[in-house]
């Protein structure tokens, strides 16, 4: 569905502007979220130990079943700003909660761009009543909204899904870990179905560990990193393992943009493996896969060069019988049982060459685990993209 | 010292010619090791579940205290070669065994370059008997044999110490995993002083430890990746504290050379990581920031960009108060107790851009773990290298 058309679910309405956080007037830099109704709401947070005053504030105010609203900032990331950018992650959403009469606690708030400034409050509070202002239900607003939380995205990422009544839609924003000074992946999936908080953590955390915890642009976990799920119930309850299936996809179709966008990438790689003991197991070894700067040239490159796979698959910490193995690339096999089939490097070479989309599968033949991974290419275009931003 | 006039150690002595698994006749492709009596010999090899048969073959040799001889060759790993390349393997050290007149089990190898390929054993048994009867205890000889390990090395790697009648002489390759398929650190150390295989074993590991295995080009560990110590007793017994220096001191100049012979790297960088727990713990920052292709590339634009170092340093997995940290790039303060200082960034990135060695300084405040890291940056000209190569 073209990103103008995704509705939001019922319940809920958005709005994006420009306020100022971004010097550009063309540009949006503040998002909102509304549910006309207290909503369960869920929240998953970067790992990192340092992180952006939002949130340290957002975290504490998930899981819970009285939040009304989510409002986001691109430009300025608010992090490292000690107890000042705490206050100012704070006045934000008391803000938002005044303007929706509401409690400060039913508001969570994001903040993306560049870290060690401190935000231009006089912006986001003139911007805050307009925002509020032009809430709508539109596709429109929705779009708007994934506008205001872009920073180096080339374009907004939204996704949706409907289980019978139930919607789910969802906004997105990530480039990779580059320009301000540090970017980050956010996320908000709104639905109308009805779920308790419980619920909406463990379903939530499950999405994530199969969509957004699965990509991989250069391995960096940013200060920032936040998918947060709002579920109003204005739809009324939904078969859990329908709606799930369903929220999977909105988050795997939001965190595969991501890929797809990722800067200065000439290819969406896929990393399939199986057969291991477990999906862990699998995940380790397709994380280390991913990560590899050697394995992302050699796609780039359109060079079949298996040794690079296998040996980084070698080192991801999981026992395997490196006699064992198989490996395709794009469907052609170019090892079997740990040893290189005869295979035509010029046909190989040229299925990457002439695909975007490149697909790597290592099967271990030894158990049921599997994990599917999303990455892209390293290209001299990256290296340029981030050494070059603030000098 | 220049490598033309680094010293073997007393008793031992060392050849490097070109056999023909290289295909240009001016590139050395094969280099030997010999100790005149039984030497103690002990270890390190890859961590790979992925290993080539030299490494098979050779890690059931050591320790011992009946060494007698090192074989290498560069030009094919023989990874990935099935119960053929085992053979090949054996047949090397067979046949070097055959000229000395020792027990096959007293010869050890190594194989770097292209895998998946069968060694080129005519090119392999042609040589030995030359490379036996070339062999000599000049500095040439050891230069020599540095040679015939290369692969895309720029120049050789050696270095020596000497703690009184001992020297301690070691040669070494590497230069990134990146050509033919894959590249390999390999390092050979050669040492007059007595040792009883357990302590040999043990002080190696010490020495690898805060060495080859503090340097990181782009975080790849080869499937062949081995260093090798022998200890002949010709100088007699050493204090084991001294020794141990020198051992550190020689395979700290070889690392740090794969580090200065890095493919397409502008800089030499330098992790110092103080102030934790634990030296495990600092050393896991430390491998965090330097491994970051986000800290890579901006040391490569020479931009002071410290949020990519502080967030790559917190999502190692090793938990540090944010709000105590300190950071000095090339000596500049940029960030004190967590936040950053007024630091003018055009000084520091100045004092990045016109200096190839580059030093990032962490200090956390929480304890005495330490630990400094090697690695350098990652240009556009590292991706060509490693894009372009077999296509």
């Amino acid at each position: 569905m073209p990103a103008e058309s995704v509705p939001l679910p019922a319940g809920f309405s958005a709005a994006g502007l420009h306020c100022g956080v971004k010097s550009d007037p063309a540009k949006r830099d503040l998002a909102l979220f509304v549910s006309d109704r207290p909503a369960t709401a869920a929240g998953v947070f970067t790992q990192n130990v340092v992180v952006g005053a939002p949130v340290q504030v957002s975290r504490e105010r998930v899981p819970t079943d009285a939040a009304r609203a989510v409002v986001i900032n691109s430009g300025c990331s608010n992090v490292s700003t000690g107890e000042r950018g705490l206050a100012d992650a704070r006045a934000m959403t008391a803000a938002v909660a005044a303007a929706l009469a509401c409690d400060e606690e039913a508001v969570t708030v994001c903040s993306t761009g560049v870290i060690g400034q401190f935000l231009n409050m006089n912006a986001i509070r003139s911007g805050l009543p307009q925002v509020v202002a032009g809430l709508g239900d539109a596709p429109d607003d929705l779009r708007a909204a994934a506008e205001g939380m872009r920073t180096t995205d080339t374009f907004p990422k939204l996704s949706t899904r409907t289980v019978g009544p139930v919607r789910v839609s969802g906004a997105g924003k990530g480039a990779a870990m580059i320009a301000p000074n540090m970017a980050t992946m956010l996320a908000v999936v709104l639905t109308d179905a009805a779920l308790a908080p419980a619920d909406a953590d463990r379903l939530l955390r499950a999405a994530v560990d199969r969509s957004f915890n699965r990509i991989s642009v250069d391995g960096h976990q940013s200060t920032s990193d936040t998918v947060l799920l709002l579920a109003n119930g204005a739809a009324g309850p939904c078969d859990e393992h329908a709606f799930a299936a369903a929220l999977n996809d909105v988050c795997e179709e939001l965190a595969t943009d991501i890929i797809r966008d990722a800067e200065g990438a000439t290819h969406f790689v896929t990393v399939d493996v199986t057969g291991l003991p477990s999906d862990e197991a699998a995940t380790t070894i397709a994380r280390s896969v991913a990560d590899s700067p050697l394995v992302k040239t050699a796609i780039h490159g359109a060079d079949p060069n298996w040794g690079r796979i296998i040996s980084a698959a070698g080192y991801a910490g999981v026992p395997f019988d490196p006699g064992r193995f198989d490996l395709d690339v794009n469907g052609h096999a170019v090892c079997r049982g740990g040893v290189p089939t005869d295979f035509d490097e010029a046909i190989v070479s040229e299925a990457i060459r002439s695909n975007r989309d490149c697909t790597l599968t290592l099967n271990f033949h030894d158990g049921p685990g599997a994990c599917r991974f999303w990455t892209c290419d390293l290209t001299a275009e990256y290296v340029r993209l981030n050494a070059d931003y603030t000098t």
